[in-house]
């Protein structure tokens, strides 16, 4: 079996050395548009052998995982190119507009749209992890659009990595990640950016960060390239929930300028109760 | 020598076990409000014995670990109680406040003041942690004011416990430690609080947050009875430091809305310098 994983990152990476430790007859082949990242990934032995897209034909699973712009557009040209009965998967973190794309394509049915949430702040082939999507759920999109037999054998795959599947239509995927992943994104983001703007003396930030900075700012260490397409693709439900989240911050900041310390015990009282929902996350 | 902890929770319990560790011959007395929580830190061996307020006359060393205002409450009369050779030590997350109520109290000198940047979002008896303190700075504020004597058996203490020292004023330990610390808990605050809102349908936020969003939401677990006062006693820092968040959320916003996407790009490539300060942190 030839698995052709295209984008060598994170997640490609991640995917690559799991599939070729479950699957040891596959044989992995590899494409990332930034070449010193395709030799990396060879030379670490993430993948095989190295492979042009025009080679996509002699694959029998395609695993798409670039950037959700160059998705778009690589995607629907893959679908043409690609053999009968392959199947073409997508990882990408938004879904609507992928699902969108490819309503109508004559090969839709060889496509599965999915989202394994999993993953580090870090990017690169040199960011993979063995044992990555163990244990994390992997939500997939319109399954009943992709042809049964190729479910299947997705599905066999999922399975052998650890993956736990949920199904959810794209516009559901997308507005409910906006409040858990991207908002969470920008929020640190920002953190980090608001920090850096006051503490000019870097020396101060070093002497007085903890981990519950660090914990916080984390995935301001993520990579723009990635996340820009992201946004631009999730923008109505991310501003949305942008407002909602500043609105709180709005009403935060008007309880402490008028002293009332009782109201803002009572929101982290009320915030507290994450703690079950993270202790269902584990 | 008699160490005498008042409040047993994260951060007295785990200076308690430390200083016994390294203190063979150390007595650990121990007082807390909670009565439930003074006998869970004696049955699990944080403390030899309870002792009560009024026993504050027989230690040698003192560590006030107290939420901020009951601090400003207990430390004069503490002081007022101890042995004049004894050392008082607050390990308070505020320390302009304190400094300022002791600055003319006849036993300044027997007083250090001291933050300890160390902890998790945990609290009580139960969340104390053996090392925790290990290669973690320790701001001490006003050093000067301590007997001479007295700082070199803190200084001895801290050292022996791993902790890095760093010297500060109050006013400008306040100011900094809002952007480091009080403004990440009120982010995570506020940013539990959006999504528990949102998402009214548990299943969906279990299925969908993956270990981005729990990093970013985790100070939310923190103890609302121990930040209410330090948010109080650092209002005008925290408000500042407020006002410049949501601005660069705001910022943020409006970039989504006029798809300025390459801008978005520009803003988390700048954030992402936070990265060499983490890696300063580790």
């Amino acid at each position: 079996m030839n698995v052709f994983v295209i984008g060598l990152g994170l997640i490609g990476g991640s995917l690559a050395i799991d599939i070729q430790q479950h699957f040891t007859s596959a044989t992995l082949m590899g494409f990332d548009a930034n070449e010193h990242h395709l030799k990396e990934a060879l030379e670490t032995g993430l993948i095989h052998q190295k492979a042009s897209l025009d080679e996509v034909h002699k694959a029998a699973i395609i695993i798409v995982a670039v950037p959700v712009d160059v998705q778009l557009e690589i995607i629907p040209q893959l679908l043409d190119a690609i053999d009968d009965d392959a199947l073409l998967i997508d990882v990408g973190s938004t879904k609507e507009q992928i699902c969108k794309v490819l309503k109508n394509h004559p090969k839709r049915r060889n496509f599965l749209a999915t989202h394994p949430i999993a993953g580090t702040e870090f990017s690169g082939p040199n960011a993979a992890l063995k044992g990555l999507f163990n244990e994390k759920i992997n939500i997939i999109c319109e399954v009943e659009k992709t042809a049964f037999k190729l479910q299947e054998k997705a599905l066999a795959i999922f399975s052998k990595l650890g993956m736990v599947i949920r199904y959810m239509d794209p516009k559901a995927h997308d507005r409910h990640i906006a409040y858990v992943s991207h908002l969470s994104h920008i929020s640190s983001f920002m953190l980090g950016k608001t920090v850096l703007e006051k503490e000019k003396n870097e020396r101060d930030i070093f002497d007085m960060a903890g981990s519950g900075f660090e914990s916080t700012v984390r995935l301001a260490k993520s990579s723009p390239a990635m996340w820009t397409p992201i946004f631009e693709q999730n923008k109505t439900n991310i501003i949305e929930t942008l407002e909602e989240y500043i609105l709180n911050l709005q009403n935060f900041k008007a309880l402490m300028e008028e002293s009332k310390f009782p109201e803002i015990f009572k929101e982290m009282k009320q915030a507290n109760y994450i703690k079950q929902i993270l202790n269902g996350i584990k």
